[in-house]
């Protein structure tokens, strides 16, 4: 970190609100750099210019967490999803930590380096297998000596904490996500035993991201503290949802839901959703908020923008932003200009001009969530002959049900 | 333009299919570039990285269009929207040019440079000092050796028609773009007659952008077109719509929805929604088919993708998509992969994941379209004095109603 | 009539606002009285006590009209639909006299005998024919005296013109609805020539039924006005809409959407929709006002109160209804007391409970209306031959869209 | 009863499924006999044809069950909601069952006396003044013999308590619902808990009715009979829901809801719903199953059809109607005869025709189930005095909110 910066845990110790980016993958996608499917994370290398300016408008917009761009990128992932260029698992892991500085370093941000669930785990490799994979990761973040490290997308707390203890090892401070909703991981381990799991393993932070909309996250969260304060033990807390409303989604989030990935456009959040986002989470006590899947720049700067009184700052895109519509002061119209104010804009229900579309839908998959938390005991197929094994398993389930 | 590279009337008149691009202001001001109200492109000389990259996604996403981000640049909009940067509108105009031209160079597209709607012409300013205004910017584009110019986004043909005029006298290619519905114009001028207008004027173009979702821009294109075949006149159509859903507009289109600007998430089109309109598009004889506010490059790299066919090329960013969600076919949940099908997301009618809002909203104004064209007849106000007095003809429109 | 009763041409001449009842088959399927499908008025006969109590309710709630239950009880369509019972047309029609003759002696409702379109017209029967169906009818509502005759429910003009002629001949005063909207009859003839055709015909009052809700039915009421005072004529204008919203009907109305007419219910409309259509349709010079499928008593009342300024009376079931929701002021608790006022109900927008259902709906059918008025030029099938050839019809048209 | 007619648990014990009515309160206010606000019945004295003939209809549906038409037909209940009539509870009461036992004896019909809760309870009358009350209506009952008693619509499990008690020592078999959800009585008493309650007090059938939708009463039942099993005690279950959708309700039900009781018309249930509704409920094991507010005879129907198989039996009313659309096969549009199959309709999802309207809406109320239910120990007020004091405590539970 650059001399005279302040690290996470002491910001965090300090009670300053921290706050994170937004998911790349989804972001990327729309922008022509990531393939939706495999969701891995090669333009590091082949499109630098473009990971750059998504980091650069995150900063623009208030983070101070500029998260390596090293979503799926352990070297099973990569190999996993057909990642066949000539580019090795190394060199994009050190790409995304160079991107990652280079922005950092233009204002007042972090360096987080990410690791997240692996194909190993699923396929029932072993502890020392499995850990391995995030250890290739881990050696290219202390070789480009990122501030932080964060284990998140993790729906299995056992893989979790092998994760974190892999991190800690390193002596950086670490962070650790779930991306599970109120009901618990796969196995269904509660919020609040997970929280207690990771606490354990040595997360200094711990929280939820991604598969959820933020109401959930914030409500999970919730349950992830009292879980820690009632075990005596101590922790920060983070969370980083989708920016997708998501109320209708069973245990495995918005995967399940049929739009899933390509259909999601009429729930993505508005910034006024964001606004409520950002005061829930401050007042649940959470103080590392961001973003995942979903979240564009301007999503980031709304966060940034409510909590701008308690964090004494606004971000530099605001400048090119009035708050609550204020930029709508000086329309031509009178009934434009009656939305320059925070009222119009805080109770508005946007309609979805969508009038032959229904509100929700009802997720897939294997329904019960029993049902479904047995069956991934068995683990998620990674191969044809699994996927044959499965089919035939959720065959039996809905016959039984 | 580069030597080889064929010209904007070459390629239609060839049958050739142009892609144009999406709408800046919006996709900046998402980014954190522009700001909403005034809506002006100073980022050109502030932040050309940001424009830069966001031409550049929309080259690989297939656009053969680099529309320079002059929108609103002209002098008096400059002044009037309170730009009171140290920056000349000469200097954003050809900063503007200068990001187009690189980015096209890179790729087969070509450079237009853009026009539109005046506040000089809104506060009755005269055909002279009107025309002084484009002949400004076309000084410009004319330096700046651009390929081919669009005035573009009209509310009233007369003025159109006298940019268009203005844009004639060099010599270049002109497209001309009303931004009304199958209503007219604000005098109630019909598409037909309008287009007949802009062709006699001089546009080899002609078409609509903006304000209305690609369903209602066809539809009036095709108005379009009937009048100038009706008239025993030859042009070329093109259409840039919004990536809103706006079943629910009145004639002023979307600025009237309650949810304009900061609350149209829910309206978003799909990229299958794309599809759909490419498609209708292409039915309706309209060769140079782009986007508005609301486009993404992913939007953009969808029409390519529906007429491919007729295209015979697919663009550089569909090496990160698979059509029709192929990039589905291997995830390990059978119900995801069902998804990776060209019937499944055709069909697909996308919840909103808003249970408490509505589906369609009541359009702010005067209501009334025959009151509101004969109040718009009065022009829209650009001075507080002129407000005041607009609001008082309002307050009697409505007790007269 | 009795002595004393002002029969339904003086009242209008006088300005009075007639009040019609509502539609007997759909209230008596729901009561189970009526088969949907057939549609037939048996019940008359067999249970002649379910009638009269629907007609005390509508009596009760401030109809002056009672409307004798003779839908589809012409001879040639009791013995289409499969009506095998061992009763006569005779003798369904004349029990519906009695019936409605009892029951308008209790207050101050007029008897009106009614007609309706005919399966003979469909399958191309000669205007004898047709003719001689509708003055079977007529003979029995002269046996029995009624006191004027209504002609509803045509989809073609020109039976519509045939029944008027048959029942002008009777002396009586004659009332003639289609069931049309703003786009005409099925031959694709506007309201207001239909209008002028009918009072050409002979009939003094001229209107619309069923088909389409209050807001569409009113709207076309007005187009038939236009065109009776364009052609310098003169008549009286009634209107009997649904109780249904329908604003995704094509032309042939609610009978085409998919709901139809088993899952209409999310459509019905609330006491307070009726005290809006009351007043558009009293603003649009209507001065019998009714209503058809999908109106209960209560609707009618909602009609009664809407107008009791104007009429100067209220109904006896007013007795059991407080104005405006005042029934609630009582409360024990405050926010259910905080509904009893007219601000409140006037501007509900009551949520469906079903948020996995959409807002509106796709009409089915043979799509384009213009294919369709043409294809109805061969007149609906009644054989199977018949449905056959459609079939056939209905392919090439869709094949050639 | 007539001799040879089996009692209640006559047929429960044989395994028997017994059909139950209709919510007599909202037809007949639809129907124009009673006021919504009070929703007293006096109409059995005033309109005794109307009451008649809504009993003929349910029985001709299938219910087996004539329940007299007392709801808040006890004393206190006729003189606190402004009953000032010289008609005396004794009269109603009377009436009601002798309108009820006319119609039984037409059909295989028991008749089934009812009181429900209380203003005495409400306002914290002793247990002694609260019997009295069920006392006096109990004497009545007797005296006309009906076949068995149902204590219904109870919020707090303990006047349900007082009520069976009271009930039980009439020697008569004794049915007890609660009007509650999931969540439990006002004070929180689990539906479980509440169950055990009632059975331990001497109720031989157990169960809800009202306030919720179908899915919720059915799942409160659920839980109920879990209660009762645990308790190592016996009873038969029955379930007599809203025939409204209600999924956005909190603890008091449709109460709270913004549409109560004046524009819930959107969420009517259709008689495919009902299917639905009859197999859940049976599969649950429940064997009384009827309705509450907002059942129409047709509604009634559908559960009879849906269990015809298990019943050996179908209604009187099924005459008039083809089972799964039957009716519409001889349809002349292909697309509507196309509608005459189960699956068609069983898998509808109807729209509301009303696309500026949500799809749920927020309840009302003092919000938080806990705060409430606090409040709700303080009784509901039945005095102006009380609702001031109400009012306040409303007021400082909103501000420490």
């Amino acid at each position: 970190m650059a001399p005279g910066k302040k690290g996470i845990i002491e910001r965090l110790n300090a009670g300053e609100v921290v706050i994170g980016d937004g998911g790349f993958v989804f972001a990327l996608e729309k922008r022509g750099y990531v393939k939706a499917g495999p969701w891995t994370p090669e333009a590091t290398v082949t499109h630098p210019e473009a990971v750059r300016q998504l980091h650069r408008e995150f900063l623009r917009a208030g983070s101070n967490v500029m998260q390596t761009f090293t979503f799926y990128a352990s070297d099973d992932k990569l190999e996993n999803r057909g990642q066949s260029l000539k580019i090795s698992g190394a060199q994009i892991n050190e790409a995304a930590c160079d991107l990652a500085r280079e922005v950092a370093s233009e204002g007042d941000a972090m360096v987080a380096g990410g690791v997240c669930q692996t194909p190993s785990y699923l396929s029932c490799k072993s502890e020392i297998e499995v850990k391995a994979i995030f250890k290739k990761q881990l050696e290219v973040f202390l070789k480009k000596n990122v501030d932080f490290l964060i284990a998140e997308y993790f729906e299995h707390v056992e893989e979790a904490e092998w994760a974190v203890q892999v991190l800690k090892a390193s002596g950086k401070p670490v962070a650790a996500c779930m991306c599970i909703g109120p009901d618990g991981d796969m196995h269904g381990v509660s919020p609040g035993e997970c929280a207690v799991r990771l606490v354990k393993a040595g997360a200094q932070i711990v929280g939820i991201n991604c598969h959820f909309d933020p109401e959930t996250c914030v409500k999970t969260v919730k349950l992830m503290k009292e879980g820690v304060e009632k075990a005596r033990l101590k922790a920060h807390y983070m969370v980083q949802p989708l920016a997708f409303h998501t109320p209708d989604c069973s245990c495995q989030g918005f995967i399940d839901l049929p739009e899933f990935p390509f259909a999601l456009e009429p729930r993505i959040l508005t910034r006024w959703d964001m606004h409520a986002y950002a005061r829930e989470a401050y007042k649940a006590g959470i103080r590392f908020i961001g973003g995942c899947c979903g979240f564009e720049p301007y999503h980031i700067r709304a966060i940034a923008e409510e909590l701008a009184t308690e964090r004494g700052i606004l971000p530099p895109a605001s400048e090119k932003h009035g708050m609550w519509g204020a930029g709508l002061e000086m329309h031509t119209k009178p009934w434009v200009r009656a939305r320059a104010r925070r009222d119009y804009w805080e109770h508005i229900a946007p309609a979805s001009g969508r009038p032959k579309c229904p509100s929700l839908s009802t997720p897939e998959g294997w329904g019960v969530t029993k049902g479904h938390a047995e069956l991934m005991q068995q683990k998620e197929a990674t191969s044809s002959q699994e996927i044959k094994h499965l089919m035939e398993m959720q065959k039996k389930a809905k016959s039984s049900a």
